[in-house]
């Protein structure tokens, strides 16, 4: 079977990707360029939210295969039996996410976030399934709500060769660990493009001052959106006369997947505002959600007290959580991490070539970095 | 190959469930029970809808596979090629149906709506992708948003098994036809349950009087769900002694896809209106839309001047459609025709045998018809 | 100034209708039929939730004026001061009802629940910010959330007239008692028309088995929406030759505010789905959510744990509430309650006549009760 | 009576303002500094739209009374009579906007746009629900839905003394004209506060190019809302060493009400798609929409040909509109319109004192501008 035959030659990718990926470039903040006014975690990711761990596989073969696997995980045990309180917001629907609506109805997460490409969506889905179905204690379950994210890399990456392989998803849960986390073209970020310039996974976090109550929320991203590119304001796309709308109507299509994470104690409603500014920082990239864009956000939180069990003899579950008027620095820490992931995204990425020779260029890092200096910052 | 090996049983056993379903049990009408005061279309189907095809898989295979996949075509054409405008409403979301956000987004449909068993949803997705895929005119895809609903059949069949297979996709599409639909115990009805009955698929259809502009309505169900049955407003399963928090709470748990499709030219924002009807439909017959309920509507106009095509060099799109003020004989209609389809449902299904020796039996058709006369019907 | 002067009058017709009111008319379970499986609260009305009032001002003058205010409030206290969980649905949205978005962004009510006409809803929104502005404690407050509901009166009642003065408000506010709920041609209800019958106000409740937590919910109505009216599943429209599209089309339209307070420790997103099931109520009534119908629901819980203070030195709020899976039998009991109130509406109300010398009559109820009797109710 | 004897004085600032706000301040592109890559309409106004009028009434008057009201119409005819598609989306709700349900259900809007502050919204819906009726060809009209929007002007404001009167809403209707609008303290916009600074009305356009459609989007904008100003990317609040959360917690609250509108053609699903990015514009201005923000957008279509009768014998509406994949562009349009308005409306207000002695100072422009410019602006 062919899944078998190329296995080998996939780990021999995976390992050379994750060198590469972790040796080679400097982030935005390793540059001097600060986003916004609150700190980071110590890592600057997702992976700064205690509990969380974040896995690829990255398939990246031959000439033609350029996707994969992204798993996040809110913690570390079995989801399916302690739940996690989510919720989600749909900057622009022209997406194929699934399970959008049981995370709506019953404001939790049951599953690891798991992204890939748009065509893979149900391997995925399917993957995740018997991930879950196999774990200990499920041998009863028989209903799974599966959160699967997409942008299309089908430019680069033979999409419609379905490549994403069910149990790739259990190997990226596997593979997933704390501490950093691999950027750029890794993952479901193997083959995407961002601004018209290479694209890919980006995370960031920020802590919120003790006196705003110390939490940390993390952002990680899959950036495959156009639009006018600016980095910390500075006009990026204008200058470098890359842009949507320059030469071509539509070429700001594409799509962004955003996953928030946050040990703050929030539930369904406030998590769901705090997944609609992600779009705001979004924005503040020059991305506008084009019409052909599938912009969700997921919106988890890990705080240990309000996990969900799956089952319990109390009818009742004790929801110590914020008030709404404590919302406002976690608005501004989601808008601040998720404009910061995307850039990292594109600070992370290198060039690639792909399907039908198609190559798609990195951010040209020194351009950039001259005309921040440009720009005053 | 597994899949092959069991292909003819399947065959034998396709064959055989339909002449059983469509030889067998006269409809509510047949018996002289009307309800609501609108006139029915021809068939009494989603198929009144001119040019609607349905098509089923069923697998009853062996003691625990009791599952299958339901078609339903708004048209004969290349639906990607030529979209249709469609909506849908969550009557309850605790579901796993694929493709809610791009129809909300875009106001279309462009696959047929695929119909199966909750953990299948990912293979049907997949199959429904390739089917789409592979059509004449589709080579240069590579962005489907496959619309698969499901309930959850977990009692009667091997859900854990996913004994549904990509192909039983393409199979069903093909079975499709228009005419008379089998009820009851097929396709993605094959073993579902309903008010603690054997539930299955049903359907109805509604056609307003011409000077309401003579518009049909057709609703396509797989009934999965519980509550207090009420037949006609008759009082059926208090009297049966078999309805939701009898004896167990929680026991009104299941859910209900259901599909309504007109030829009144209307777009996205009336189609939703549409679909929120239908769960009022639901509610006639005692449905409550429990917590575990994943109550999914799929509202689509078939009108031929508002297809919409994939691409276009106009940038205009001329949509005919009705005013708001035309909306009230079509909810009606949807409200009528889901309550008659749900009743179908239950008059089609056999009794049936699955999974560890799980026995539901049919509504007693008899005693039901009996509790009907006594209450005046 | 107008307002003074009639002032006196008006007190009469208040006394003289609630004496009538009170006295007259039985209530469908006085004649012995009961809708649904659960059982009723004391008062099978809204005030069975402990701690919720009821006042109405009737306004009953001349000719010509037939309009009012009902107040609902869910506890005896500052209401802004110490908010209560709610969220609110809306069925069918052509309608003017103040302080939606609000409530659903912040999952909570800081002002009584006030009914009146249509065109009245900015006067009595004003009176209830003053309301609020003016009690004690409120000194400092420069924001209130009014909720004001409305149903068009306008066949009956001289709506251009405005005849609702802020004053009534606070009136009905202070009128406000727990105990039995005046239902029919009083308050809010005093004009409007149901099922093409004389509708008003109606409310009933619901008590869980203790087993089920032992809750109570209560529903409060104003009916003055269209359809084809059934009673306890009995063909009354049909029988009675008086429902929508029997001559004219569009005759369904009107609207129906619907009010659900419970003490079931519930926040805002089961709220939300709580507010959903009393459509499904509506709907068992005949009732289709016409196009021009206005059909909002808020549901309230006045669990006293789970009161929101305005102010606090706490970030934390600690809501102990019910499960998701807590949540089947109280939609069945919002169902059941639902469709109830509505039927109580029509038996309570009388014949009236009222602007341009138009007249409703008042539902039959020998003829309806001898129809029950017929359908075996 | 009051009223009366204040209107001369009403007369002479509104006067005495007008002539100040549109003599003194230039704009921020009278400066050289261009947002975006679109062209804006020639008065780089809302009223680029062909057709469309804003109209204030300013009250300023005494130490205390800070407010006003503004209308936006989208034509010059009786609207009501041929009413506009439009649809609505909330950034953040917490807000009192009156009107949006209906919008959102029938998809189009009946009234003119007024804003207001907030506690005077049921004024000017009176107001404006009297000058609905009022207005000839209505006289049988007894349903009208008002749109009125607000932000809270309680800082500099009285509020709580409700100075608006019903009257000031046909006064600003009949003050509306097309060509240049009068900026920062005027109309509503009069007391509100925006980043610190002092805030009020702001609006700007762009006009798509040919090839694009040549479709003019508007904006016009009530400022009064927090966060950490950027001006075109560059970090003013910072700078200034004014933003949110740089002291107090919960500095950024406050609201914004957007006002969209636009000759392209196109319907409410698309037209709320557009009304979603302008809260991406006002993300790029360092708006976080914070928990107490009522952050609200409406967007309109004044395309003649989409204009909706409220009577017609043709039950079909023929809905000639853009396909989705038009919509990019005015996406980025309504994005930079956005972001240019909110500026436009800090350039154009001076420092105010108002109640209490409160005092908000104007942005400094020469800061600003030195600052622009140290940012290669």
């Amino acid at each position: 079977m062919k899944t078998i035959s190329f296995l080998p030659l996939l780990f021999i990718f995976i390992v050379l990707n994750h060198q590469v990926s972790s040796q080679s470039k400097k982030r935005l903040r390793d540059h001097g360029i600060e986003i916004g006014i609150l700190k980071t975690g110590t890592q600057n990711a997702i992976t700064d939210v205690p509990g969380v761990k974040v896995g690829h596989v990255t398939l990246n073969i031959g000439d033609s295969v350029r996707t994969g696997v992204t798993a996040i995980l809110p913690h570390d045990g079995n989801i399916f039996q302690s739940k996690v309180p989510a919720a989600m917001y749909i900057g622009n629907g022209f997406g194929k996410l699934m399970g959008y609506s049981q995370v709506e109805e019953l404001g939790n997460l049951e599953t690891p976030v798991i992204l890939t490409n748009t065509l893979s969506v149900p391997t995925a889905a399917k993957g995740l399934i018997k991930y879950t179905l196999n774990l200990p204690g499920n041998e009863n379950v028989r209903s799974v709500n599966p959160i699967v994210g997409e942008t299309n890399d089908g430019y680069l990456n033979d999409i419609r060769g379905m490549h994403v392989k069910e149990e790739h998803v259990s190997e990226a849960i596997s593979n997933a660990t704390s501490g950093p986390v691999d950027e750029g073209n890794v993952g479901a970020g193997t083959g995407t493009i961002c601004f018209g310039f290479k694209g890919g996974i980006g995370t960031a976090s920020r802590v919120l001052p003790e006196e705003m109550g110390g939490y940390t929320v993390g952002v990680l991203i899959q950036t495959n959106f156009g639009g006018v590119l600016e980095i910390n304001g500075t006009p990026i796309g204008v200058e470098l006369e890359q842009y949507a709308f320059k030469d071509i109507l539509g070429s700001a299509d594409g799509s962004c997947m955003i996953v928030v994470f946050t040990n703050a104690p929030i539930t369904s409603r406030n998590l769901k505002r705090l997944a609609k500014r992600a779009i705001m920082g979004l924005a503040k990239t020059g991305g506008i959600a084009s019409n052909g864009s599938g912009d969700y956000v997921i919106a988890v939180s890990t705080a240990e007290n309000l996990r969900i069990p799956y089952q319990s003899n109390d009818p009742i579950i004790q929801n110590h959580e914020l008030r709404n008027n404590q919302m406002s620095p976690l608005f501004l820490a989601t808008i601040e991490a998720t404009e910061e992931a995307i850039i990292n995204s594109l600070f992370a990425a290198n060039t690639m070539e792909g399907r039908n020779g198609h190559v798609i260029k990195a951010l040209p890092i020194d351009k950039t970095l001259k005309l921040l200096k440009k720009y005053g910052k």
